[in-house]
């Protein structure tokens, strides 16, 4: 399947994402690949098979969000200098969101930009973080802080990579993709509620379909200046929520879904979703093991952290919320006593 | 006077450049200036007079081209983080052509861009580095290699900043005037040619016509894909002079004089200009204390540094060389001995 993007206000940015196994890639420029240990490990040596390009090189960086920074940036552009890339060079990120973000965004200051493409090796890379254009790093007052926009030449998704994912970062992946459902696609989430995602013509198939919507909003709205903000449901709780685990109990898919079940119930106190719907998005959220509960100590302290959101200004919270399965609503009118009611359900035994 | 930008092939980007007396700024949102102590010392109290904004915020980073690096990017960065800018706020670039550089990389990065307006106070600024949109920074390995393409939301050139300018400075920008005025402008060299600059209704109409060709060229071409090589005329020999000199012995505007004089007779050489218009391209150089002059001592080492330039790729070198005055030709298939013969006339007694 093959899933074209075309930013609508941008006539330069065109390119396609592939969904299949992955293709021979020839390349007549210099190539590096940015990758890390853990998934040069398992698959990089199937990469290199699949690519031909007059120099090919490998950098990998070390695994995890904490290298996530600007250093780590620089010690990639210091390599890709090294090995004197000029600007018709390309980069390839093959790994996870970490890496799609960094090599993105190292690809976009290289001699103020290269080209770049994206082989994302988790199912939460290849349904969200490979498409979209963000790109970026983490610093000291917060994640994606600092960053640019900047879109791939081209995304291969192939779910052979998927294979050697733990099972709990493959269901961290799904939150994202039962998140497209429940904004945009009531049919789509049907689909998803009886779905055997462990075939691999299913899941190519909801992939498509989580990147399809995706790309429908990046391409009305690439900087996020409106729609794109649906994208957040669920992140506005989930963020929270990270902030008081310290990002440590929760894989972030994992915490977007508690997010929306938190969302969800604040959308039923508003007349927007019934008990029913409600019910539903956990069964599927459940289904895969996804956590669905949370236990909010401090309700007065809980809402207070909405504000280290960088995505909050002023005295407004941005609130994305379900009308129904399949539909969303963008509010910033709700009272704090309302929220606060909400939270207060998961203050204990819930 | 006002010259509007807009970019081509990117509806999105339009602005406008402003050559007159600073106008009083109002801003419903936080600013931030930076700038450095130099500049500052002279010119921070004026500015300040003139803007209104929600906060005011001054980063003050040190003078000189060797704190041009990602490290002061992510001083300034954080800085902005303990300010709490948020998505609408502004940054003002107040300083010479590294302040515009890393404010506008710096604007560029802040939670993936956040506006920016540039008020240059040095003429090279003015005429060159406020235009374009090109920003970054150093690095290890040579100029102005890490960037981004992100233009201004305005730029507001006004000439009194210029009076505590040393002349050897202003002498330097006007280098890259009279190169637009060669490359694109006849009647503009020879208003030139007698212009008193010391008028100021005269350098702003200098300025503004250059800035004019600059803008009429970077509409086309944004990210230097083609005409906009044209303003790189004198810099291949210049690069090549500043890096056998260190950076030590030439403002960047004096190395490009001497360039545009080699490039000149290379020009000659091929039959493109007149040893007439040679002359009067020296002469206008001349009368500013420009040198013209420099002593090639290894022509074969001199032509081999060309390629250390990352514009050049493969085995070409791409010359732009004045067709005449006022007339530029490109020109990519020059045999390595015409070049090596032209230098040899600057290896000692010219």
């Amino acid at each position: 399947m093959v899933i074209p993007i075309q930013l609508e206000n941008n006539e330069n940015i065109r390119y396609d994402i592939t969904i299949d196994k992955l293709p021979h890639l020839t390349f007549d420029t210099k190539v590096a690949i940015v990758t890390n240990p853990t998934v040069s490990q398992y698959h990089l040596d199937t990469l290199l098979a699949h690519i031909d390009a007059k120099a090919l090189h490998v950098v990998t960086i070390p695994d995890g969000e904490e290298y996530k920074n600007l250093e780590t940036v620089e010690t990639i552009l210091n390599e890709l200098f090294s090995h004197k890339l000029d600007r018709k060079s390309l980069l390839i990120a093959f790994g996870g969101g970490v890496i799609g973000d960094m090599t993105g965004f190292t690809a976009s200051l290289y001699q103020r930009g290269i080209g770049f493409i994206q082989i994302p090796t988790t199912l939460l890379a290849q349904v969200d973080a490979s498409v979209g254009g963000k790109t970026g790093v983490n610093n000291a007052f917060g994640k994606n802080l600092v960053g640019a926009f900047y879109q791939p030449k081209a995304v291969y998704i192939d779910t052979e990579f998927l294979k050697t994912l733990p099972s709990r970062e493959f269901a961290a992946g799904l939150a994202e993709l039962i998140k497209m459902a429940v904004m945009f696609d009531r049919e789509f989430f049907e689909f998803l509620e009886t779905a055997d995602l462990n075939d691999k013509v299913t899941l190519e198939k909801a992939i498509a379909r989580s990147v399809e919507l995706k790309a429908w909003v990046v391409n009305q709205d690439e900087k996020e200046a409106g729609i794109r903000a649906v994208l957040n449901y669920g992140h506005t709780f989930a963020h929270v929520i990270e902030n008081e685990t310290a990002y440590k109990t929760y894989l972030h898919g994992e915490a977007v879904a508690i997010g929306m079940v938190m969302a969800n119930h604040l959308a039923h106190a508003l007349g927007l979703m019934s008990e029913e719907e409600i019910k539903r998005v956990e069964t599927l959220l459940r289904k895969h093991n996804l956590p669905v509960i949370y236990t909010v100590l401090d309700v007065d302290a809980f809402y207070d952290k909405f504000f280290l959101d960088k995505k909050s200004m002023n005295d407004k919270i941005k609130f994305i919320l379900p009308n129904g399965i399949g539909q969303f609503e963008m509010r910033n009118d709700i009272e704090a006593a309302a929220v606060k009611k909400v939270l207060s359900g998961f203050a204990g035994a819930n």
